[in-house]
């Protein structure tokens, strides 16, 4: 028996060692698993059904907003890749390239995507002619790789799950508009669906992503104080256009140039949940995406009656449309209790023979540890409400103060670095605009630029760096 | 506006050119689109929303067996590729190989996935230990690569998206019934959800999946008479455990192997509805993957009240659970009928000012032309009624009718060739089990075998070909 109950040995600490905490919640709530290609991961099914759940719920976003599911091919012939030429230099290095199909040598070799720009305006190239093709509002659920040296389960491997949308528009309005509505539905579907609080913000012109106008991005603070960019947004004006030649016809019959974006989010999104809501008992999942999420457990379930109410209080919670389990195994309840700690499931339900007798059970909640003794009868929409709001609101909130209390407002490099002592956090701090004093805050803190907030404080009218009047606030961490 | 109309010009007609006629309704229907990637396509909004509806029908199916979903790397080491000998016989000379990753070369070259057993391998060899840890019922949704020479959408592709479930069990017993079951999935969706008829049978030894002691298959016969292999299911008995070293211990402690499965099927089940089910004027597409399910035409849309009362019936229809929409263009309606018959939407409902007055309007249906006047009342229940009963199994007659009527019991090689003088088809014969007489037949009258049928019939005692007692009847035939 001592073999089975491998799962629920300790987990190191997260204070001790953070990174090793999160490798340890990897592997032990059985979300992934190495391979033999390096840098590449199984993901297992109980965190592959968070994934699917987080597609399911954006998914929906997705189409309530107009956009349509397409599917682009996995390789890019270089030549294709190389037609703009800062989308190229920026993602070149970093490609893998199939040289060789069946017994044949490529003249134009293929690179498996990292993203799909220059297939997507390929594709409008040969769609798009008139004002009346626009807008098309496209998005795909694929894989994409990027040949990464140092690489993490979920927050850095050379193949990710990711969707990408691009989009396409008449006007550089429209497509900003696009822009700025994706971001919204990211931070949206972060801050409701995964209780993660996003700052909104706009990426200084040294991060934007590689051929963009402008990157907007969603970050977030991880429980240790490191910053993680959770999903971008990239507005593209007319340049991919130009560099492939996508032109349409207005209404006035001349030709023009349509304007792009695309945004995505990736399997990431699970490396975040892990990082902003897990304790030392392993994962802690919003109910929006737990594939389990409440657990009963009979206690003394060979006596009579206990494993029958057990079912009787599991198809109470599905009729609720609550995705539940009982767990009947031979294991032991505290074996159980850990289990399901670790595996993060939201709330979990204690039925044994006393609870019976008195018409009751015990409904514990996950990420507080509270437990509460409710009457059998008010159980399933007391879990419901719990799952709805009290769950997710009780998680966001205590992220947020955990995100506040690692949030430090400073005028000086001095204080940047001194707020720094107690631990990584996000630094508020005023800039000028000049990517020197970017550069600089970097080398003299250790800190990076984050984002722009789109939510703007004025801390001092002066550049943290130079003391040269300031043009904006930025956030600025150690990111992942 | 001309130009706006091209997708209504006329197709080519199938009994003039079927491959033309094909080639024809994957453009025109807007299913796919060509790239400068040689052998990959595109697939546009329309055909991955077909697919989107595929996937959600067979997810539903694999999940209520018990299936969970994963994710395996896309690529593949040529050293893990190696390990099962017939595996790697079968599948090398056809993959795309990565050889550079970024500025490295790679030592061990990684293919692109053609198929998973290796990596499905690898994992259990990681996981499986003990006979707790069995079965294990796993799939994937993703896309693979197979270096093909001849390319067309659909139907053989370089890449093509695909489903592949991945099962190891304790005994040999458990993993044969995986086998079945699986195969009779399979069936049961292409007749109930794609209306296409299927045999359901086993391979012959030649035609075999690489690595496989046995593959069923279930093979359906397109309108020109050729065979289109829908979905595969293979029993490996324990030979890949072997060849990967999975063992695990069983109750009375000693180390055994397990055995196992694999099956899919693929995006070429679009291929095989278009052929099933479409005519001249386009594609035909069954009531449960289709994208639309009804689709409703104002006539004299701009007189008073004609656009109020299509959006009525839209919510109606809405309400019922189908998939509406109301075009109301400013198109013509003889152009939108054409539009919505070359996409195969099931059903159209017309509703114009005497009909409103009237109390009543048109409905259609798509695979027989049929029109009916119905009270306006009465138009949602019986449109769900059609979709969901009366169309999709007339559909399935008719196919089953062409069926019926291209395929051939014969006893002599002269037989066959006589009936294969009336076109393409399926030939029914007995045969022997020796390789050279399947060998001879395909080379003596073009046809080979597809299957044996698990209904098997005794057309006579001899073998087609050699005349020596036959062991079983053989479904044959020209194969997609």
């Amino acid at each position: 028996m001592a073999k089975d109950k491998k799962m629920v040995t300790a987990i190191t600490s997260m204070d001790e060692d953070f990174a090793q905490w999160y490798t340890d919640i990897c592997k032990k709530a059985e979300l992934v698993e190495y391979t033999s290609v390096k840098g590449c991961m199984v993901i297992r099914p109980y965190g592959y059904a968070i994934w699917e759940n987080i597609q399911r719920i954006l998914d929906g976003m997705f189409k309530a907003t107009g956009h349509e599911n397409v599917c682009m091919p996995m390789f890019i012939p270089e030549s294709l890749l190389q037609k703009e030429k800062d989308h190229v230099e920026g993602f070149a290095p970093e490609v893998a390239w199939v040289t060789q199909g069946g017994n044949e040598k490529l003249e134009d070799r293929l690179c498996v995507r990292p993203t799909s720009e220059t297939l997507f305006c390929e594709h409008y190239s040969n769609i798009i002619h008139s004002y009346r093709d626009l807008p098309k509002l496209y998005n795909q659920w694929v894989s994409v790789v990027r040949w990464e040296k140092t690489t993490r389960p979920f927050l850095r491997s050379r193949e990710f799950l990711w969707q990408e949308g691009h989009t396409i528009h008449a006007t550089a309005e429209e497509a900003i508009e696009e822009t700025e509505r994706m971001l919204n539905i990211y931070a949206e579907f972060c801050e409701k669906s995964l209780a993660m609080p996003v700052v909104k913000g706009k990426k200084t012109e040294s991060d934007k992503f590689a051929g963009a106008v402008s990157t907007y991005a969603i970050e977030a603070l991880m429980h240790d104080g490191k910053a993680l960019q959770a999903g971008t947004s990239h507005y593209f004006g007319d340049g991919f256009a130009k560099a492939f030649d996508i032109e349409y016809t207005d209404k006035d019959n001349k030709r023009v140039f349509p304007h792009q974006t695309s945004w995505g989010v990736t399997t990431r999104l699970i490396g975040a949940v892990i990082m902003t809501h897990g304790d030392d008992s392993g994962l802690v999942l919003p109910p929006a995406v737990a594939p389990i999420q409440a657990v009963v457990i009979p206690i003394a379930q060979h006596k009579e009656g206990v494993l029958d109410k057990a079912a009787e209080l599991l198809e109470a919670l599905k009729a609720q449309g609550i995705r539940a389990k009982v767990d009947d195994s031979e294991n032991s309840p505290g074996w159980k209790f850990s289990e399901y700690e670790m595996k993060g499931v939201p709330v979990r339900i204690e039925i044994g023979p006393r609870d019976i007798e008195e018409g009751n059970c015990i409904v514990a909640t996950r990420y507080n540890g509270e437990k509460r003794t409710v009457a059998i009868d008010d159980m399933p929409l007391l879990v419901k409400a719990l799952l709805e709001k009290d769950i997710p609101e009780g998680m966001f909130n205590k992220a947020a103060e955990n995100r506040a209390n690692k949030t430090y407002a400073c005028t000086t490099i001095d204080e940047i670095n001194k707020a720094l002592e107690n631990g990584d956090g996000f630094i508020k701090a005023m800039w000028c605009g000049d990517e020197a004093c970017e550069d600089e805050v970097k080398e003299k803190t250790g800190v990076g630029s984050r984002c722009i907030p789109f939510d703007q404080e004025k801390l001092s009218d002066k550049c943290v760096c130079c003391g040269k009047p300031a043009k904006c606030m930025v956030y600025w961490g150690k990111a992942y």
